[in-house]
């Protein structure tokens, strides 16, 4: 797997003198092309505009811009309640990017924690150090977990992209295929393409070509047909929240995934670290969706292709109830069923 | 309702020197470009590129084509039995252009059935015409039986495009939305783009601005969001085969609509003229259905958004299974439940 194996987002430096370094996954797999950050609002612009995205690696890059802030902060000299009020500051314009991944709040309550005391820059690259290497491991684990349910010779639906790009290790629903085919499962992936930013066929294609993992893009509503001529078996996701109830929101179209799942009586199955839990919000009706540009669906390339005053709806995620999830793959084992009870139990809350 | 009332496919001429005019339905909505056809291979080669589709639209267009087929056999002199002969090879170029929709063969079949004794250009205009005219027809009656079923303020989800430019009429689906909101129903369209050639974005969108229709634009996979948001009341598409149980095929996404509208207890309506059923065919699993070039979905415009060498499926429809349909709005009136029995007494088969 050590193809897998590469970071999208990479830290360079120490706690004086820093870069964050995100892929532009907005040009893949056209071009591999490296961005450096050395500011908190430029790093807010990255997640905002889809430098980067997914929830886990939203997190990672939300707490390494607090560390820059840190850095900018001492830089000026600020003395402690002043680098307190500075960084509460840049949690604030983080925290604004985007709204629905529960990473990227828990990530800034834990650099927010880390600095109660006393604020500082090499406490915060520690910390951020640690929960990006924390979510590799977790990302491991729940690969092996999730494996554990691919039969061999498997067709598995996955929509949007839960792979290394996503998460800053091998993924979550991605490390269930991965896993699945390093074991020598032959499974064959059906990548729903993911409108409107085509992550499935942008990145989760990419992902599975440079591993060599047998895929084949089809188009969002082609996804329900191949499960009525049985050639999928499993459908596994990531997610971006997750209420205490198990109602899970992820891209938009998963819900469709899960209830087409549900008809044909295939596992629908959604993979995630403890980081995409959010137990203060009780079920899904609570959790909030982006509402994205209309732009996304309005333009082709260069050219419009709704008519002039078209209204559009584009929201970015949608929610699926936890009784159409078979299972939640964890870093601490499988939740099955996905119930309030068993996830505040795994999670120990 | 006039502003519906235009015609994407008109006949200029006689039937001596004619020729067919088609609204290029690839550059709407940014440019109305018409197209002159003199030749059956033009023709064909105009239905394959799409810039004439949706399966009434494609069953005038075949007609048509066979008028051009005889005009060009009769200038160069053929006597009738070669005349026979050149206008069965035309049956068979326009037969191969596109497998799925009935009504292409339903319309090349009278054609031949009409020369049958004695082949000429004017008899089949004659036939032409009232194929055409027929359609216009039923397209009317379409709109009014379907208006019944939809409740005032309802929201209207569609998929594709089953509007003036699929039929030559007022639309099958279409017309249910046009009757509706002629009645004063006060309705709101929710449109699928319809990946991956957008049909919805493209065409529906452009004919609900043309009648002022409230409507919005969703990608596909946000439809079964909006449903359990409780913002859909009943979903309508047109249909490009029905199968004598009521299986019926229809763009790719369709059977997504119906799965999801079933999941939430939405009912789920299909609106054809009888050249869309094939009696001939027992069920869905006979219905031929078109694989179109990869190119549609790895290509974003200019751009190339897959990876190199990506694996994709591209099929044009899939197949709703008929337990799945509410009823079948026809010029002859509804058909509910679906069934063969009441298929086949509807159409006195």
């Amino acid at each position: 797997m050590s193809s897998s194996d590469f970071r999208p987002i990479e830290w360079s430096g120490d706690a004086r003198s820093g870069t964050l370094r995100l892929l532009d996954q907005r040009l893949l797999p056209q071009a591999e092309v490296w961005l450096n950050y050395t500011g908190v609002e430029e790093v807010a612009d990255a997640i905002r505009s889809m430098v980067v995205r997914g929830a886990p690696a939203i997190g990672i890059t939300a707490a390494y811009g607090m560390v820059l802030a840190a850095i900018n902060g001492e830089k000026r000299g600020l003395k402690p309640t002043a680098l307190k009020q500075h960084l509460a500051s840049a949690h604030s314009v983080l925290a604004a990017t985007r709204p629905t991944a529960a990473n990227l709040f828990w990530a800034l309550q834990r650099c927010s924690n880390c600095i109660e005391d006393s604020p500082s820059a090499e406490m915060l690259l520690v910390l951020a150090r640690s929960i990006h290497e924390d979510e590799v491991a977790a990302n491991r684990r729940i690969g092996q977990f999730g494996a554990v349910r691919v039969q061999p010779g498997a067709g598995v639906l996955t929509h949007c992209n839960a792979g290394a790009l996503a998460t800053g290790g091998v993924g979550t629903a991605f490390a269930v295929l991965s896993e699945a085919h390093a074991q020598g499962k032959n499974i064959h992936v059906y990548v729903d393409e993911t409108r409107p930013r085509l992550q499935g066929a942008r990145l989760t294609a990419w992902e599975l070509s440079r591993l060599k993992i047998p895929y084949t893009i089809i188009c969002d509503g082609a996804a329900a047909s191949l499960m009525a001529k049985r050639k999928i078996q499993l459908c596994v996701t990531g997610a971006d929240r997750i209420a205490r109830n198990g109602d899970t929101a992820n891209k938009i179209g998963t819900y469709s995934v899960a209830v087409s799942a549900q008809h044909h009586q295939i596992p629908f199955y959604v993979a995630a670290p403890r980081s995409t839990f959010d137990v203060s919000i009780r079920d899904g009706a609570d959790i909030p969706i982006e509402e994205r540009a209309q732009s996304e669906l309005i333009n082709w390339g260069e050219e419009q292709v709704c008519p002039q005053g078209a209204a559009v709806y584009n929201p970015a995620f949608d929610v699926t109830p936890a009784p159409l999830i078979r299972g939640i793959f964890t870093e601490m084992g499988e939740i099955s069923p996905v119930t309030e009870e068993r996830i505040c139990a795994t999670l120990g809350k």
